[in-house]
């Protein structure tokens, strides 16, 4: 993650330090690093906040006296709102199409990520200084986020093209013979248990083929499952 | 906003009744209406919690008594997890896909996703219930999110998607009941068969649930196999 460093996340007349410590948070778990707090309504809000892996975020954080002063070194200034019942002068974004244009705009300068208070957003005067507003799509009934909540949000939309971690381990689909010999040895355990009449075996064979063939077995897991049905199909012989 | 109603939140031996709040609001926020809390340290829950706009969703919440019950009606269970530590023993999916994935499930069946708590995540007895894991790509250095924040980021990806809802007519996913019932009755099949010893049962009954999670059983295939499991359990059990 390294672009994220080009964002400036400016936090005006935020009310609650746990609010601020949890937006130091997600900034940290997104690779975000530089916050600035403007206005304050607790001054002390180092000491105030203690929001895990926040520590670092918050000892770096910069006062400044105005937003002017926080965005001075950006080249593109946006605005976070939930719109409610204001009107908007600005243009708007969603997150989603806002996404996309800061993330290519962080990867060559500064950007400064605005978010007003928690009672009323951003003043006009504040709004003033930015080149347009964000804007997270909600439920029309209940737009209206916890500021640390929205700010995790959108920091997970702008890291996201960071770098593409899928840690997933892709699995080995299992061969059709290891397959085929679940299918022999089940047929038997379901003979045996009574499950198949002799007489309609051909057809309950087809039909177990069929599913277990739509159970989209992976390699590993096909040789436990065979040594299960092995197990059981023995058991069953033995006891007869 | 329709398929959210198909997100079943799950929260699982949650701490603190703020996050609740948290997720609660995060939830109306982006359209979800359906939570389940799994053996909470606050009992009190609804009354401890008042988080702006969340009353609806905690009023409706249920208490389940188990994770069992409260994937029940589920086709698809996905946990949540930052990895951290823990050696993780189920597929593991990064949110960018698994949303994508999740998205197309919500448009035709309830999906449930489950959140552990605030210090320890899921046990791998919660996780043995689950299809596949979710992780939030976050920095190396600190992947570890504050509940609400991550289940904010969650739902917001998750709605993403909701004006276009792919429709078509798939295969109904089997419900969680159902494969807990295989699992159930599978293990006595390999219990009574010598395959699994006495003392190892739990191991093996978390394996068994794993596995039989990655199988994607379809509705009509696990009744069948349902009824071949019992079957065998019933043969092997009177022949003892």
């Amino acid at each position: 993650m390294n672009y994220m460093d080009n964002l400036r996340v400016v936090l005006v007349a935020t009310r609650n330090p746990l609010n601020m410590g949890a937006v130091a948070r997600a900034m940290s778990n997104f690779g975000a690093t530089r916050l600035r707090v403007v206005r304050p309504y607790e001054k002390a809000f180092r000491g105030a906040v203690s929001a895990v892996g926040a520590a670092d975020v918050l000892r770096e954080a910069e006062e400044c006296a105005s937003v002017e002063e926080a965005i001075a070194d950006c080249a593109l200034v946006v605005g976070t709102t939930a719109i409610g019942n204001r009107e908007i002068k600005h243009p708007l974004r969603g997150l989603d199409k806002a996404g996309a244009v800061i993330r290519k705009r962080l990867a060559r300068e500064p950007v400064a990520l605005l978010f007003g208070s928690e009672k009323k957003g951003l003043s006009n005067d504040d709004m003033s200084y930015c080149h347009w507003l964000l804007h997270i799509p909600a439920r029309e009934g209940h737009q209206s986020m916890n500021l640390g909540q929205a700010a995790a949000v959108c920091f997970w939309e702008l890291a996201r093209g960071n770098k593409n971690i899928e840690e997933g381990v892709k699995r080995r689909a299992a061969n059709m013979e290891t397959v085929e010999r679940i299918t022999a040895s089940m047929l038997q355990c379901l003979s045996k248990s009574g499950y198949v009449a002799a007489r309609s075996e051909d057809l309950a064979e087809e039909k177990l083929r069929r599913m277990l063939r739509r159970f989209t077995l992976d390699e590993a897991d096909a040789e436990v499952f065979l040594g299960m049905v092995r197990k059981m199909e023995k058991e069953l012989n033995a006891r007869k």
